[in-house]
């Protein structure tokens, strides 16, 4: 196998030579999604089960229709119609699918760790995180980091802001990890409430003012804010929020002519990005759900292909 | 292609040749029900996705059957398991799942116009309505057709009854929409309160007794009643409504010898009709239903199959 | 067709020979979740609906899982996304459903005697019982044999403990018809309230005290315990009920050398199992679900392959 874990877990798992070979992987997958025929047999009769604790449309959609197009048998499970309700424990629901054999577990639980534990209990099924709690979101990674270098063609030395409640997102983490592996210059913006006060041990920068960095950046990451979360003190108001932090056309024109702008979704438009942005000629925000579809293809195929057997 | 429009979003966008074609692909899918193998290749490869704001049983499965039995890949997004709850836009929802190039997004949704908005966004996938509020429901009023003529030999100059909440029912509007294409004649039948007053511009007739009418009638479609609606002024008591506009055997003894009765389903029995007559000789509602899957069949054939491609 | 009956509603309608064919069919599947491609395409083309009332994980997947290893297409309604909460009865949904000519359905309700009522209006379609109410989940009776089969070479003779609350459980209703056809020695373990009063009219022993019978033991069978029932007199309280009737590994130290555990789930660890036990060598709680894929891929098979309709 080309990656050294059998699991997709966390960012800082993957050095830059597994991330070029998903990438590679990657782009044998693109076209297919914009062929008639949007089918390849590379996983037949293996078996992926996607086990979401938490909603998901974007996500989860991706995952299924990556391990369809690879005519894998996928099958959902979803909170709200699994016996997760009855209290069975997320290890003894987990020790229970893999009695049945399947080649690939997909997990997104909101419990920081989640899938690290259940890799532990793993024997032959492979595990890919797909978001735990506010620890990391590794494909989310994967694919902003092949956005970013398909608009760029490259991720080294570029500047890179990640605008939002980084202390609760496993988006910012996770892209984090990748930037600095790939030699990116990373810059976190955000209150002061939603810095954790180590993150410059992770060796990027820190700003509280979106305005004074912006002209610098080559990349704005915009975070969802989630809404739930502010009205708590010390988090601002929602429009406090977005009058410093979100991105609108006025702050906008303080950026470089070849800013590109991101944001993993849901988009709450409005708060932390304006219409007009994020439909605007920056915005890759389509381009990233588009290639979320092709990494998690490249994944589903190196961690249960054929390559991956005939190395077994 | 056979059809003008790329998208099936109203009865009013298909003229009488559309239908026709459409009945005649419809054919040449029905009897696929009723083989021991019930699978064509047609739409191999293609992505079907089911995106369901409301609750369904029977349009879902007709939908995710057609597509399975057709090859298609079938998602099934529905709000309970989405993050709709996250509070993203419709259109938002929309352009996230175009970027992963599915081929028909089949649309439920409880806003009247929701997939006329959807289809202004699209590029090359195609929408198909299956249900807009109290809008359209054209796959529904296809069906209905195609069972009538299966059963009358012919659609002209029948004399249809629809008999409910005619005001709230997209079940009504598209039916009334496709009856009059073929030249039928078309009453509605109901409390004032549940007929809208500008009905009579469609070109149907009123009339506030169903026993008077019902000798005339060569079809009786009976509306489901909402009983949530039921019991708000000016609607009359649900056991009022059943007595003055329910079906049942002795009012149907007023009908003509070889009347039909058809009901889109579920049916609230002893409500709308009671239950010998759902269960009757006369009532063709699991036709309606088996017909279902056949229309739909044809119509994911006709906007993604191998001869809407070669026309594109 | 190798079964008498063409549906599987009760251990009471499968005799020793049919069962026995089942576990021959079953053999042959086994095999294919060990495979690189888990996939044969024995029903391609059938279409298996799981309709469940009731929230399951396990049951579900398994089935889901064992008709797509079959190569059939699985279509999966459940109560949280499906018009059931329109109201709309069970047997009208089931003959709508068979309006879309399936081949089996999958039924899970929480009425005791629902799917044995569906079975009575079904045509061609094939019913499979997931589970109904307090009374009969044979496809559980079924894996439960062949596992203590494969661990004891013999079901005849072995005695047999079922410890819990026998008087509301499905599982132990099943299993001890199947142990019965078989010629295994039955005894129902658990405090008064939980034995039903007639229950040695089924041919089984009584016990009130799990530390005294235990020694006798081939199988130990614990039940879930439905905390929702706890507490309600005249059941004991969760504590009460595990010091007295909850497997741990004091009192496993008197059980015979060579017992076995098994376990329906989901399990409640602490409560009527202890981790060290339910994780401990004499369990065969996973072989149980491996077991499931498989003997549920050969009755979808038996029910809706080539051999049943060559005989039909």
């Amino acid at each position: 196998m080309l990656l050294r874990s059998p699991h997709i877990l966390s960012m800082s798992d993957l050095n830059r030579e597994e991330i070029e070979s998903i990438f590679q992987t990657t782009d044998t997958f693109r076209e297919v999604g914009g062929r008639p025929i949007k089918k390849v047999p590379a996983l037949r009769g293996k078996t992926v089960i996607n086990l979401f604790f938490e909603n998901s449309t974007r996500t989860r959609t991706s995952f299924e229709i990556a391990g369809k197009r690879l005519s894998a048998d996928v099958i959902n499970i979803s909170k709200s119609s699994s016996s997760v309700s009855k209290g069975e424990s997320l290890l003894d629901t987990v020790k229970n699918l893999m009695a049945m054999s399947p080649d690939i577990l997909v997990v997104r639980h909101p419990a920081a760790g989640a899938p690290q534990a259940v890799a532990r209990v793993l024997d032959k099924t492979r595990i890919i995180n797909a978001g735990d709690g506010a620890h990391e979101h590794p494909t989310q990674a994967l694919l902003d980091l092949l956005t970013i270098r398909d608009h760029k063609k490259k991720i080294e030395g570029l500047h890179v802001g990640i605008v939002g409640d980084i202390a609760h997102s496993r988006v910012a983490r996770s892209n984090i990890g990748g930037l600095k592996t790939f030699g990116a210059k990373v810059t976190v913006i955000g209150p002061k409430s939603m810095i954790p006060s180590g993150i410059a041990g992770l060796g990027v920068g820190v700003s509280y003012d979106l305005a004074e960095v912006i002209p610098e950046l080559d990349v704005i990451m915009m975070l969802r804010i989630q809404s739930e979360r502010l009205g708590l003190r010390p988090f601002p108001s929602l429009r406090e929020y977005s009058r410093a932090y979100g991105l609108n056309l006025p702050i906008l024109q303080r950026a470089k002519p070849d800013v590109v702008i991101m944001h993993p979704g849901p988009v709450n438009r409005g708060v932390e990005i304006s219409p007009e942005v994020a439909d605007g000629p920056f915005s890759l925000i389509l381009d990233q759900v588009k290639n979320g579809v092709a990494v998690r293809m490249a994944l589903l195929y190196l961690l249960a292909g054929e390559f991956a057997e005939s190395e077994a």
